[in-house]
């Protein structure tokens, strides 16, 4: 059994991974780190576990065999100048602390995309696990770039649910300001812009990216419009995605019209590709918290362990 | 016209009471006290009222006939010695300072249930404005209580909207929590049980009120589910509430199923009325914020000042 | 007083109608025309409607002074020309019959976008009321038009509530589907572009439209997100947006965030404009059954009457 | 394996069967009934599968092992007279035809409340599935009554998602009536009191139950709010209750406050128990597909082939 630990145990995406790791056939969860929390059980702060596992939390990762990051962004560095780790511990950062940045002394964290880096990851001792809005929109573009096809503008409108602004109570994910509102922030300056652009450059490309992020009135996932102009038909367009994720087995292209909620509560893309006078447009739907967080996360240890890559990943969605 | 101020201008009531008032014939909103926003526009803070008024948050009632309260409960006392006042100037406290303790100094503030008190309303200066559910529930049953129907047990069982819990965030307003959930809280221990209790036995009636309190998954609104046990029939109990209701121009018995979006954004109390079995059963639906805060606010002016009473409040229901 | 009749009277917009209605101090609601529903109250169907007014559903538009259709779209020509209306009687339709064909006979429909159109409109005895998407986004692009500025590609995604899709129940109106949902729809195809692009082109523009619409998880309004690139400044663009709506009652330049909430349940547009590099960016928010439908219908009236523009929709937004 | 066929294979229940029974490790589904769809994918009605399961509609049970009727209320009786089943075949009926009368000539129905009749299911060859309303409240309830205590009435307020309604489109399951919306249906006459009735008197029970269902403004749960008059004390009810679920793997026990999100898309049911004054309130929490449904018919399918309880059914909650 792997034991895994879990920094920052009292957030959203820790939930999500307790959530999943209580049934990984290979997992024993060894520590749940919250400061504020030493010493209670674990459904005292997420409730909705209660029944599933007795585990405390505690103070320190111990000898685990990997640990996740769930820290705010930018306190993930700090962890790790700050924790004794077991030698060969492998880290998977949640955060954004080794997207861009990706070394920390000799140490290189792996942008853990699983789609585009698996051979890397499962050489990989460490791991930034991309952000959510990252990954919808890199799963939506990836195969164009992967075979070259060449981009210039690229626009994208996503919309994304109040999980993806955390635990911590706000103006924006107030219940009275959110229900049945739509907003925009961060207009074309969203963060997750820079592991975007850093993982299209590396494929050579350098299309321009044109992303309104809005902020959708419903707790979970990601559904990201995506279009751009292009030459290629609707059927070399379908050919290149199902080509791309022949393999995957959370990536799927659909034929027919997909919504958000064919996703929620999964570790599934799901990807439709339409080709209309000149422009291709692909809708990408994720589960934010899962396949753009704490899914992937697992996917990634998955991975490392030399693991089955869906292993405890096959979740029943919600569906409705 | 009416120079109407209002303490505690930032939060939702407040809010409210100016969406109602900027278009109130008979008043001007002569100043908006907020000692955190001291002159800036009130669309600074209540974003939709852009183009409905250029006025700016103020720390002084200044020369007011009527002074809004809508400061935290516990506040308007505080308020209301620390603050100097026009004389003759009335005051309409939306906080809970006066409801059950109706004096200060020699100043006596009337319940301002129009439904109920509408003669000593019309001549007083000082009213305590009543809670949300203690509106919907009261409306509910007072008919019964005001015609000696002798009622021992009355079952209660309501749903709030988020707007109720106020502007300032927290664990069970956060739109993660609140969207598609429900829970209790202080069960059968509302505060409101005091000022429904305080009125019932004003009647002489002293029935036994069982209140469970429910979080509702929607902003605006309280659903009010009444039963209790008597001996009259239907055709008997219509009359009563269609009687008690006659003159009443907010008040209306419904002969069919209603919902809560009857209501929503008016000032109106809809109510229906069943028996099955031994069971007399009443559905009683209000919007929180209008005729469970601000709406019931201005309808006190508007009798307080010898208007018509629907003046201002003839609202266009949101319905969807 | 102005006799107004509506046909297609149970459906949403006519619902919308009468809730403005019943409250315009010019207007006597003279016959609501129902064929399914002849001599029941207008409250039972809609049922909050009740207290308000106490006419039934007819069967003819009797001597109305105004007609307003609220029909399914194709259904106003039939109206047409099967019913025999005063002589003088004007028409405002608020389906799409007359939006691209503005003919019926000798009959001319004048498109009724009252911020463009105005001075016709006054003189107009018959209005095509404009689409509800189409009203967001010409609102957000006409000032720019107006002045000659040249675009050539404009990107817009906008999402739209429920209720745009009609009363009658579908697959994408179920609660158990649509609710926490995403989806797109008619994608760059909407039937609104066409009338979009004749008002563009009647301004001697051309622009190129991409327009994605999303089937948005709430019941009332339009969240236009538009963007463009041209050489004005955020200055200019701002003097530019400002001039244009400077006279009207119900269009206002925001300079700070705005959301969806800021104008349901009124009659108001609201747009923020904001330049970043090279692209200019406007977002718009109406409520697609009020500015979007009904609301600008009865403002068309207001104007062909000789009315104040916005007597009767000075109304209380929902906010929450 | 276990050869499981479903008819009724389009409607939620289904969906939901599929969900669990993909991810089951001693189920192949061999075969999915629909008459409408034959030979189509069941990705092309259950969109999310796409990429789950491959199996296509059919038109026959084939040599199933167990058959899963999820068809409309009083069609699983016609279902049996015309279909013919592999010998042995157990069924397993999500409908309500064999809930009150258990009989189909010889065969006899047991009532699939596993909490209650475990001993008895797994002998079974019949399993008339209990209702959602009736298993939250029924596990609500059943420890008082199983422990001989006794109680006269008991009131219960219980709101159900949409998909309780099924997908079939109506008036009441309308996005647009729906959202942010509460109303209360069938008022103390619900269908299910028949068989929460009928168990409570097999247990030599006979309490007067008072049962308000409403509609929520939600897709997924149930949420019931129970109370009585009891002379045992908290702690008394807290032994009862934790005692009679000491080996149950699904329903808990919660010594602090619960709401509906904490089961959703699990097959778990959370109790709180509370004393207040002569009053004890239960609160009981279960997802209506799940619980309440699909995951129901799964565990009496385990119990009856002598699985494991929970085999297939540690599903990952959804938790917002």
């Amino acid at each position: 059994m792997i034991k895994a630990a879990i920094a920052g145990g009292t957030g959203y995406t820790a939930g999500e991974l307790l959530r999943i790791l209580v049934n990984h056939p290979e997992v024993e969860i060894s520590s749940v780190i919250s400061t504020s929390s030493v010493g209670e059980p674990i459904w005292s702060v997420h409730k909705d576990l209660l029944g599933e596992s007795e585990i405390c939390f505690t103070d320190s990762p111990g000898d685990a065999d990997v640990v996740f990051l769930c820290l705010g962004h930018g306190l993930s560095r700090e962890f790790m100048s700050k924790t004794a780790l077991k030698e060969g511990c492998k880290v998977i950062d949640l955060g954004n602390d080794f997207r861009l940045d990706e070394m920390l002394d000799n140490k290189r964290f792996v942008y853990g995309l699983c789609e585009l880096n698996k051979n890397e990851i499962e050489k990989a001792d460490y791991i930034a696990n991309p952000g959510c809005f990252a990954t919808a929109i890199q799963l939506g573009i990836l195969p164009l770039l992967s075979n070259k096809v060449e981009l210039e503008d690229i626009h994208i409108t996503a919309l994304t649910g109040s999980t993806g602004a955390g635990k911590k109570p706000s103006e924006t994910t107030h219940f009275s300001y959110r229900d049945s509102n739509i907003s925009i922030y961060k207009l074309f300056s969203h963060q997750h812009l820079g592991e975007i652009n850093k993982t299209f450059n590396g494929l050579g490309a350098n299309p321009k990216i044109h992303f309104v992020p809005v902020r959708g009135d419903f707790a979970r996932g990601i559904f990201a419009s995506i279009y751009t102009k292009t030459e290629i038909s609707q059927e070399e367009a379908l050919n290149i995605y199902n080509d791309f994720y022949a393999e995957s087995p959370f990536v799927f292209v659909s034929k027919s019209e997909i919504s958000l909620k064919d996703v929620v509560n999964t570790n599934k893309c799901l990807l439709q590709v339409q080709k209309i006078g000149d422009i291709l447009h692909i809708t990408s739907v994720i589960d934010n918290l899962i396949k753009g967080a704490s899914g992937q996360a697992v996917q990634n240890m998955n991975l490392m362990f030399g693991l089955k890559e869906e292993m405890g990943l096959r979740l029943k969605g919600s569906a409705f």
